[in-house]
């Protein structure tokens, strides 16, 4: 799916605006917005982009997320990027003896949820590939965000970082649950079918032979028992086993 | 900072093996390596890269993330890649139809760091930069892992893949682990037994004549596998599985 348009989902667009001061590669710039519009994030604001604007590598690297580029506003300065603005939020790498608030991505994204949802017109500001933002640029905003990563090694290419900020904020919103089991067409399989199946592969174990004393019989059972209980199994699924089952014991469909 | 060796932070290096199944482009594979060492992963797999390796353009585009580049081992097939590995997750985007579970990468790093924690190897899959992962590659892993985004829009760049699962590993640090299946005495299987396993039952079913058709031999032998990996089964309990198709289909311990 590479169309960032779609006119029956726009409650999820919109979010806070990212603010790029002096991007330097064009390539970049073009990773942003697609990092932006994964997270559902439109709204890009250039600060004295290096190469000029617009630029054919963004659109390139942007992957289709025309609707980011489309809407790019461009700025002479931090400041006057930002006017608008209410909360604003920068990223950095480095503590550089700012007597200032540090807090995660994942803290400060439901702060942003927050602000959001108040009405609040809210901002993170991304500083040049290789410097990072001056402090004059940071005195621009509340609250810093550093992301946690490995100190030896923590330097992240520009859209990464906006793809962390954005993934962040994303998660703050109407996410779909952590955990699902895809079953599709089919259903859940109930105990009783369970039990059921539990009870043609014992029944068939016992005529070969499998449990080879009867003391240990029952925690062989519930050995078995529960590796099947653990596999979750559809009632599709279930059906498939039986037919495993009569298969490997030779029966064919049809047999009595 | 550029360095990835830091001889005093030894411990947040490790973490989860990254398998990337036919890259493509070696810049993709050089950001991928960098984004890695973000969140202090090193162990970087790469099954038939396109343009063979080493690769000048993954050098480039690594940034200085040198550890997990020299470190690079080569395979010829994604089941040759996690031979070794005990718990599989594979990164997709689409749902296919397939009963397997999924789950966000957030409750997958949690998975991970108790795995890890408790000695298990693990690994994480992700496919070519067009495609995504194939049905069969995905039938290697227990898990299945979807980046909640944008849902117009959700197609992200490898390396911010990679960078999503290894940021969300990061943040599981120093945490109490979450869920763990408890192995007892054993281990949970690696795949090269599990893929043993699998070819076992699908041999005597082939011999029971249980495929009706060629045709649909490759979807129902998926199906079967989907359902065994969810089983997460101990090396223990595919020692019992061999006895219980070896019993189904007749075979006596001694038997030849």
């Amino acid at each position: 799916m590479t169309s960032g348009k779609d006119p029956n989902r726009p409650s999820i667009l919109g979010g806070p605006t990212i603010v790029l001061v002096e991007p330097q590669l064009g390539e970049n710039i073009g990773a942003c917005a697609r990092a932006m519009l994964n997270c559902g994030l439109t709204e890009l604001r250039l600060v004295r982009p290096r190469d000029g604007w617009p630029n054919e590598k963004a659109q390139a690297a942007a992957s289709g997320a025309d609707l980011v580029l489309d809407g790019v506003r461009l700025f002479d300065s931090t400041a006057d990027a930002v006017a608008d603005l209410e909360v604003v939020f920068a990223t950095t790498v480095r503590t550089r003896g700012m007597i200032q608030e540090f807090v995660t991505p994942r803290l400060a994204a439901e702060r942003m949820r927050a602000h959001y949802a108040a009405g609040h017109k809210v901002g993170v500001l991304f500083g040049p590939e290789r410097t990072g933002l001056v402090n004059d640029d940071l005195t621009l905003a509340e609250t810093l965000i550093t992301v946690p990563l490995n100190p030896s090694f923590s330097s992240l290419n520009l859209a990464q970082a906006v793809l962390l900020i954005g993934y962040e904020w994303f998660q703050t919103g109407d996410v779909p649950p952590a955990e699902l089991l895809h079953t599709g067409q089919t259903r859940p399989a109930t105990k009783a079918e369970l039990v059921n199946f539990f009870e043609h592969v014992e029944g068939a174990l016992d005529r070969t032979g499998f449990f080879t004393s009867p003391e240990k019989r029952p925690s062989m059972v519930r050995t078995l028992r529960n590796a099947f209980e653990r596999m979750r199994m559809t009632e599709q699924e279930v059906r498939t086993f039986h037919g495993v089952i009569a298969a490997l014991t030779g029966k064919r469909k049809g047999d009595p």
